[in-house]
């Protein structure tokens, strides 16, 4: 913690690059490769100047200068900065090979290479923002559509860390009547809260945790994309589906001039949110024969998604639709009828009740903008406000869960009429395990370094 | 040249990203997106802020802002800026999604998608840097080793400019006295400059033009890296080299923590200089009979390299020398004896004259850094100091090699007694020449556009 830490903070490639200098000591090293010394400077000021190699000549006793770049230096004073330390930001021509001289100079001025996630943990452990924040700020960078960075960005700014403030209060209380009760519980004549008000209390605040575990869920699938599978027969027009689907989204993130995406196989936005295509490449066979490993591929592909594009070109018979009823129970099943640009399929008249029904033609696209609606609706994911929280951090679950369990052990000890210091250990459990998300109270450094870990340098 | 453009600076990946915004509105424009207002900034200071997007409500005929990032904004002001216009950057975290959310608002609020290199076109244009000043910034950031790094650099800081400006200033002295002669040409009472003298001035010049345009072919071998061919029997060992030299040179490479290089087959970098080696696959069969096919790669493989490494693991005979000295005429030669590990090689007595020679356990790396020495000497660089100016640029290359021409004719013309009218012409031409590389004079648009369009957006 004391040493001052440095790393390149952009991805290589690009026209600017910026190195990240953290600790009590960046302004001093920063002087040893500064055509300027800034030891001095004003918080919040930017700095013309060189990067510069001191080259010792022993024989004639000199020193002589390289210079490296020219460099724009930002200069940061703790604890206005966001590891809350002296920090300075050099920005200089983004060639791999600069910046990796500049970070030689700097480790060679004492500077030490940051760990992953190094400075946002210093962050954390100055007070400048809690753990939960912390781990948003590593999903923030990653975010690549609209609803993982709201929900990154609201966890982020403290939404997570509010609710949760607001419940260990409500839990504090509850904890402080029952030990209220303990302390006096041999004065009879004093009067305390009746338990059935503790029990309401106790059963507001697991519902609030609950209903914050239970968005994990919705948080998973904004994070990992939602599982769809387009599953029919042969020929029936899948894969000209899928491309159709595929190539309306690829054609809006080209708009952007100057901007590459990575390609992803196989996803789509719609609306902010991530759809995520199973691979069924296994039955799109040509033959007329669908053969046993093509079925099993089908149902596999089913099994793992949450939509099930059915796609057809003529009615199915009573069995098929019970089977396909039967397979995809607990997903949402939509029918989509394909061809509907063929005069033959144009009087098609499927009726399949519970199911949705889209008619259309992968191959001109007709019903595709109504079909990716559909789509969108199925996913049923609540429209996100900033205030919204969602948890997305499988750390986070884990200790929503216990917390629920503590407090579902809790509301039995009551029901039961436990007494007051039973109950009180399951409150404190509950408390802790809610202090955990935010870390709070202190946390072991084993829990911190698994945090960070996942991190990229220069964060 | 009016419009205020923007662009994200830094490759996408990074924890941080940089987007530039440059033009008279920029502050304006920038206030429109950000949580404070910033047309009153002081120059070179830095703001904390929201990036924020104003959602119309029209219903209630109120806005609502979204957050899109927390952002530090850099302020610059006119001239003192990189394109010496008004200027913001924009510091935010890294994600593809906000880099391209900021410009979205950007540009929804009156920028323009700069350019490739628009940016420092703006800066050439405002007179903050020369057209060759200009081209290497380019360089600079596609520089990979400290001789592609250091020629930039001296390029950007001036070298050739300062170079130029003096040649061109020779170049007017030549033409005024010649200018003199022909105004005065009837007065025979007056004396004017001797012409032998006019003459040596005059190869002065050229020959300080002329070792310019000489520089290129080392500005070349900096820029794209020395071809080096290995060549020699099969079984005698070459990708075992090939793999040895490329190997030393990777463990180098990764030795600073957390940069990766994009993998360049088949370069190293020795001394700060890249050599190439030209793919020989063709020749690495293992039947003992070489086909006409492997031969002929070999020699055209020679025929392109600058170093021919011939590894041999025995005694060539009379005529297999006297055929590789032919074939390697113009280039450095040198013998590399193979396999000094085993026993029956140790003693193994090969002398060859004119021809460099080393012995090498390609296996064990035995003579391994004095090849490598030897390959350093082999390319004839001269160790080059920042006020070298080695050109690096085709277009200056051609246009020095044009100011040569018009010079040679001026010479001659000054040998043959042409009349100085005659003579200026071509002075005149050369002065232009030269002028074109700096972009002192006016540029038509089309050069201009030619030199800016390959560089990266953002610059």
């Amino acid at each position: 913690m004391n040493d001052t830490i440095c790393a390149i903070a952009t991805a290589p490639g690009g026209a600017l690059g910026i190195i990240r200098i953290s600790g009590a000591q960046s302004l001093e090293i920063l002087s040893h490769i500064f055509s300027k010394n800034l030891t001095q400077a004003k918080p919040n000021t930017i700095h013309y100047g060189h990067i510069v190699e001191y080259v010792e000549r022993v024989a004639v006793a000199q020193q002589q200068t390289t210079i490296i770049d020219e460099a724009l230096v930002s200069v940061f004073r703790a604890p206005h900065s966001y590891t809350g330390e002296d920090s300075v930001e050099i920005s200089c021509h983004g060639s791999r090979y600069i910046l990796n001289k500049v970070l030689e100079l700097l480790i060679a001025n004492g500077c030490r290479m940051a760990e992953p996630g190094e400075y946002t943990m210093r962050a954390y452990l100055n007070g400048k923002m809690d753990l939960s924040q912390a781990e948003a700020v590593a999903d923030l960078i990653a975010a690549t559509n609209k609803a993982t960075h709201q929900t990154a960005l609201s966890q982020l700014r403290g939404g997570i860390s509010t609710e949760l403030s607001r419940l260990r209060e409500q839990l504090l209380r509850l904890t402080s009547l029952l030990e209220l009760e303990l302390d006096f519980s041999d004065h009879e004549d004093l009067e305390f809260a009746d338990r059935s008000e503790l029990i309401e209390l106790a059963k507001e605040i697991d519902i609030h945790v609950s209903r914050l575990a239970k968005s994990f869920e919705t948080g998973q699938a904004i994070k990992q994309g939602i599982p769809v599978a387009i599953v029919g027969k042969t020929n029936v027009g899948k894969s000209t589906l899928l491309n159709r689907l595929l190539k309306d989204d690829r054609a809006i993130v080209s708009d952007i001039h100057g901007t590459t995406r990575d390609t992803i196989e196989d996803t789509i936005d719609l609306q902010g949110i991530t759809f995520r295509f199973i691979a069924t490449a296994g039955i799109r066979q040509t033959s007329d024969q669908v053969d046993q490993i093509g079925i099993e591929r089908t149902f596999a592909a089913i099994e793992k998604a949450r939509i099930v594009l059915w796609l057809i070109d003529q009615m199915p018979t009573e069995a098929e639709i019970a089977d396909m009823a039967e397979r995809s129970k607990g997903r949402t099943l939509v029918v989509v009828c394909n061809k509907s640009d063929l005069e033959s399929h144009q009087n098609l008249q499927i009726s399949i009740p519970d199911f949705q029904f889209v008619r259309i033609s992968a191959k001109t696209g007709i019903g595709i903008s109504q079909l990716e609606e559909v789509i969108y609706q199925a996913a049923d994911i609540p429209a996100l406000n900033e205030s919204d929280t969602i948890v997305t951090n499988a750390r986070h679950y884990d200790a929503l869960v216990r917390a629920h369990e503590s407090l579902q052990r809790v509301l039995n000890g009551m029901t039961s009429q436990l007494s007051g210091d039973l109950l009180a250990e399951d409150l404190r459990l509950a408390l802790d395990q809610l202090a955990e998300i935010t870390g709070t109270q202190i946390t072991p450094n084993e829990v911190l370094g698994n945090i960070f870990k996942n991190f990229c340098v220069g964060k």
